[in-house]
Formats: structure tokens, C-alpha cells, sequence
């Protein structure tokens, strides 16, 4: 719509290269060994949780901020939601590794405290809580002007592994699983740099609905993130689970985390919601770049044996997901194929 | 030394009151009891670390962020500093429930990743890692470059208790018992928004030495925060520990933290290090702006039974702690007092 529009997420300021290598240099640096006196770590590099083993327990632990989201809440001035997905990054990502949430703190950096924001915050924090049924255990508030504009919103989640159930960690997939897909609401809380950038190049107002649309547009995109822990934890103790995945930054790459020597072929990905086609249209963007960028409508996924595909999608749908559907399978080579588009992606980066 | 300097931490943009009632709006609107399913977490608002019960284990979890410091970092071009303290914050914080820990989960927010940056963090965290004996389990980095300037870094630290160990609340400290204090080895990370304020104004050349100094004041002001959690933990199994402080934001007043219905009565402060006295000239701010900004060169506390002081202060000695010195006594009251100074405070905000 303008010159200025930008075609990826790199051009929009945000270099996933860059990122990954200054990580690398960040990891390589502080890699240290503790004692097992202090709990015994259990390698899963990459993946979506750390875990370790206290006592009798595997502990999971994961953390995430909301992003730049926040800045378009300001431009709302609607905080409810991004406050309901500083819980759902989290949880969703613990339901990745099988965990279930037994707690949270939260990290709001801001310029100033304002009562009614926080305080939206707070509400919106309690819906995500009751959401995944999760407590809150602390929190964190850093008054620093000099450092941020307006609010960011982080938080760490710890999860554990009821009696009986291990970590699934996807070391079980193999080629002939099929992969289940749950349906996202929107956008989430993923690319939203690339999102706003598009937003003011086509200077789009946000008051009113897009094309189709029933609600203003900044309304629609700041929807609070499906949460998608309940759902996890109601099939994570079948026999045939053999990997979860929560498509959170990075889109179907994330599915590379689960294991590296096989191939996810999403062959039957359904069509994107309008929202993020019309995302899209706003650069253009390329199917590529939206979907490792964006969930591309669907925010979490199942990779379960093929004998036990439909006793799984069964359970899935009675339990608060009827909208379940297989959208893949898994079958010999690496990373992530949409045949359809002829898209293919090797790694997650 | 210009009339511009601020006088306290709140002229400096960091208003204490505004920000505690923000936190409450949060916390009254955030309120939310999961189910025992989710475990169980221990009621103990307001201290140093959240607790939850998990099948037979107590865990904690604890959140903070390095803060402004990392702008004095980013000026002097050294980040292994405040690498450092992103570990010491959290794991100093988990010591003072009788914690030990098991993991950490860094988040770093970035306008921009830099290797040569990160890889001096990476170091620094390292070094942090090391001294606790803790694990990296995972971590964030958000490059989000309309929401940050530099890098923001903060951590989460998860901590459980050793077999036969019970958290360390404050509940048993009564008027009798003796405080011990642990000194400092500088401004930790606290108070930098303050301080960064004062060496503007006085235009203070952060490539010499303060008068009195031997390396470059801004080097000086970087120290990395002494690790605390080695010393708790070497005391937390002793009959007669009734409570830990870590005095980091909010100085003495940290001390309400442990118990409401005593009077700490800390009559035995030593003098405050020559580099809190130059910061201090530098407003001037006055004594009790200080001491409810800095740790003013005591870093950690250790309330004990008078009965057994002697043997805990001699075992703080012989494990890493030989500058330990007896600072106070517990008295029926409330709050905490500095009578030498005149000073008094009632709660911790």
C-alpha cells in the first residue's frame, strides 16, 4: 500500500540472523556445570521449557515477555489482553513439554506506574490464570524511564509432571505420526513489530473494522491468545503423545524443536483466517516470511502415534478444542513442508 | 554541586508511593486460588520469594531485573558486571527464604542483539552461575527495538529446600534475637536511577578515580553484587536462624520484609564505605533517603537466637563471610531504627 512497507520481519528491525548469533555467543560464554547437590538439569537444548530434577520431581521452567503487542495495548489503551497473554506465552510454552502449571511471576518494566493500567494488567493476568488454573507467586515491577517507553510485560512459569507422567519431549516421533492441529484465535503474541510497521505504512485505522471485520482492527489483533494448557494436559498422559508444540514466534519452525531428523509435511494446513491475510496483503508479505512469523492459524499441535490418532483428536475435542483437526504427518527428512505452498523451512532459528 | 541534582530517588523519576499503589491495583485485580491440582502454594506476600508445594518438594521462585544499571554498563562499555548481578539479584533473593538454587531463566530485551555484548554477559552470567552453583535452564531474548533502549536484562530463579531443610519466614524471630549483618561490596544494583542522576549533574568524569578511589569511579560503581546464597546456605540448617534479609531495593526497610510486630534496631551499623559517602555528597541526599535507597554496606542480614549468635557468626566466618559483624538486636516495636542516626522507618515499600 506504501513504498515504505516492510516485506519481512528483518526489514521491520527485527534480524532473526543477528539474534541468533549474538544467542550462540550468550550461551556459548555462560555455559557452566552445576553440582548435582543442586538439582540435576535434563538436557533439552532448544526446546521450549528447561527442565530439572529436585528430588522426587522434574521441575519445568519457562519465560517470555509479551513483545512489542504492548505498544499497540498503548495505542488502544486497552491492557487486558496483552496482561491475559503475559500467562498464556508462558503456560503455552510449559504445555509444550507435557508440564502443568503450578505457578507464575511476572515482570512489568515501565516508564511510570499508572493505577487503571496495572490494574487492567491485573485483570486481565487473573483470566489467564484461571484460564490454565495456575497461581501467581510473585512479580517483579522496575520504575525505568531511562530504559523503556511505556510498559513491558514478561513472566516465568513453573511446571511439573503429575504422578506417572514423563517430559514429552518429541524423542518419540518417527516417521508415520500424524500431526493434530488446534486453531488460534488471531495473531496472538507474535510479530508484532512486523504488524505495526505494516499498520503505519497503510496507515490503517485501528478504530475501525478491516474488510470483513466485525470489530475495530486494533481490538481484533490484540485478542488474548487461546489458552492451550488444558488441552495439553487433558491428553499428556495417553500412550501415542509423542510431541507438542506451542507456534509462537517463529511459526512452523517452532515444530523443528520437537526433533531434528524427521520431517513435518503439513500437508493439510487449513486455510489462514482472514486476519492474517489480510496482514498479509498490507506488505505484501510472502508466504514464507508469514509463516515463520505468525501462527498462520493454528497455535498448538499434537504429534501422536497413528494408531492412537483418533482416540487423541477424540479426546482433544471433548475436552474444549472441537475445532481440533490433523493437519500432517511426520515422515523421513528434516524440518518443516507445506507442500501446497511449496514452502519448506530446515531449522528453528 | 548544581543545583539540578535530585534529593531522593523520587525526584530522580522513581516515585516509590505512586509505584506501590500501581502494585496494588495489580495485585488486588490479579487475585486468583487454583485449584490443589496446581499445587499448593505457601501464603508468605511480600517477601523475598514465592512458594508452592509440588508432591513432596517446596519450591521458590523468585524475579528481578538488574534495573538502570545496565545504562551505566552500556556508558562504560562493560556488561560482564551486570551479567553477574542478573544471577546475583535472583539467587540472593532466593537465599533469603533458606532457598537453594536449582535454575535460572534469563530475559534479555534488546533494541538490538550484539555479539561481543552478549558474549560478555554470557561471561558475566558465568561467573554469577559459578558462585551460586546454579544451572542456566533457558531464556528470552525479545529485540524489540520501539520499546527499549540497550538492553534490559532480568532473570527468574527457581530454588527448592534441601531434605530436611523448612523455609526461613521471619515467623520465629522474636525481641531477643541478634541481627548479623554481611557486608557489601558496593552499590549492587540499586538505586542506579538515582545515581546516574547525580553523577550528571556534577558532571563526574567516570574514567577517574572519586577522590579517595583506585580504579575509574564508573568501573567501581559497576562491582558486581557479592553472592549471598552460598553464606545462607552454609547457616539455613542451624537451629536458631530465624530469618534472611537481602538488602537490596528499599535498604533497611527490607528488614519489615521478615516480620511486621518487631523493631529491628540496628545500633551497631558500621560506617557506610567511602563510595556511598561520595554518592551521597554528590545530591547531598540526606541519611534517610540513603538508607531506604542503598544497602549502604550491608548486602545481607541474619536474624539468630542470642543463644546461638555466636556459633553462627563464627560459621558464617569460616564459610566465606569473615567480615561478619553483629549489627543489631530485635526489640519489641516495629519497623526498623537506626538510633545512632536518628533514623526510623515503618514498612517496606
Amino acid at each position: 500500500m506504501s513504498a515504505s512497507a516492510p516485506r519481512t520481519y528483518a526489514e521491520s528491525g527485527v534480524d532473526v540472523g543477528a539474534r541468533a548469533t549474538a544467542l550462540r555467543a550468550l550461551l556459548e560464554s555462560s555455559r557452566y556445570r552445576a553440582p548435582p547437590s543442586h538439582g540435576r538439569p535434563v538436557a533439552l537444548p532448544g526446546h521450549f521449557a528447561g527442565l530439572v530434577r529436585i528430588g522426587g520431581e522434574t521441575l519445568a521452567l519457562t519465560t517470555d515477555t509479551v513483545g512489542t503487542k504492548v505498544l499497540l495495548a498503548d495505542r488502544m489503551d486497552r491492557w487486558e489482553e496483552v496482561g491475559e497473554d503475559l500467562v498464556g506465552i508462558n503456560v503455552n510454552d510449559l504445555a509444550a513439554v507435557g508440564a502443568r502449571a503450578a505457578g507464575l511471576v511476572d515482570t512489568i518494566v515501565c516508564a511510570r506506574p499508572d493505577d487503571d493500567r496495572f490494574r487492567a494488567i491485573g485483570r486481565g493476568i487473573r483470566r489467564g490464570l484461571e484460564a490454565a488454573e495456575c497461581a501467581l507467586l510473585g512479580g517483579e515491577t522496575a520504575v525505568v524511564p531511562d530504559l523503556v517507553h511505556g510498559i513491558d510485560l514478561g513472566g516465568t512459569a513453573l511446571g511439573f509432571f503429575p504422578k506417572g507422567r514423563r517430559p514429552i519431549t518429541g524423542d518419540r516421533i518417527r516417521p508415520g505420526d500424524l500431526v493434530v492441529g488446534i486453531p488460534s484465535n488471531g495473531l496472538h503474541a507474535n510479530g508484532f513489530t512486523l504488524v505495526r510497521r505494516l499498520l503505519s505504512a497503510a496507515a490503517v485505522d485501528l478504530e475501525r473494522p478491516r474488510p470483513g471485520g466485525r470489530e475495530p482492527v486494533g481490538v481484533e489483533l490484540l485478542r488474548a491468545q487461546r489458552m492451550y494448557a488444558k488441552l495439553a494436559d487433558a491428553v499428556a498422559d495417553r500412550a501415542g503423545v509423542h510431541g507438542l508444540a506451542h507456534l509462537s514466534g517463529g511459526g512452523v519452525r517452532n515444530m523443528v524443536r520437537l526433533k531434528a531428523d524427521v520431517a513435518f509435511s503439513l500437508d493439510r494446513w487449513p486455510d489462514p483466517p482472514p486476519l492474517f491475510r489480510w496482514v498479509q496483503g498490507l506488505g505484501p508479505i510472502s508466504d514464507h516470511e508469514m509463516f515463520q512469523t505468525f501462527n498462520m492459524g493454528i497455535g498448538f499441535v499434537v504429534v501422536v502415534a497413528r494408531d492412537r490418532a483418533t482416540e487423541i483428536l477424540a479426546r482433544l475435542r471433548r475436552s474444549g478444542a472441537p475445532d481440533a483437526v490433523e493437519i500432517g504427518r511426520v515422515e523421513r527428512g528434516r524440518g518443516v513442508r507445506l507442500p501446497a505452498r511449496s514452502l519448506s523451512y530446515d531449522g528453528y532459528a
